[in-house]
């Protein structure tokens, strides 16, 4: 089946409450893994784009944060409410969404 | 800190013992994600390349799997005998470890 066109992998690393440095899971990651693998599946992208979760990205300042590769175009502060416009912009139309990028 | 030169996943999805699939995490991905992240510490490979744990790659029936960005170059059937291989050749070297790869 892979390679995929698109490979998104969203952050859902969890640290304990309090931790300094915070972690995308309590910013609501999971929830926004979610919602990008149900907007895939529903587009009919299933086979070219997959959504993975993954551990820490490293770059926890920036978080939510999601790389999509092989692009490796990264975006930081990703809300569900990014999470359309990343699938419709981005993954359909092949044209990143600036306002999230990081790492540019 | 990234975009990383290497962003290595490596497959540690869990599934329940006895599912048909079976998951990457059973035949012992955990063991060989920290493999994969010692040895790059200790080659002073840390922040150019990056071992992260990934959910289910959709490639279980090669697994463990592990896929490396930006290049897209996959390996199935990663044991923690290969891992010293796979760094040394392919994040250092730049020879990708052919006899493992999956989807070429």
């Amino acid at each position: 089946m892979p390679p995929f066109e698109r490979h998104l992998f969203i952050c859902t690393n969890v640290r304990p409450p309090g931790h300094a440095k915070g972690c995308c899971s309590e910013k609501g990651s999971e929830a926004v893994r979610e919602a990008f693998k149900e907007r895939v599946a529903k587009l009919g992208l299933k086979g070219s784009v997959r959504a993975n979760a993954a551990g820490c990205l490293d770059a926890c300042e920036h978080g939510i944060s999601v790389v999509v590769y092989p692009e490796n175009v990264w975006y930081g502060r990703v809300t569900l409410q990014d999470v359309d416009e990343i699938v419709e912009e981005h993954l359909v139309n092949g044209r990143p969404v600036e306002r999230l990028r990081i790492f540019k």
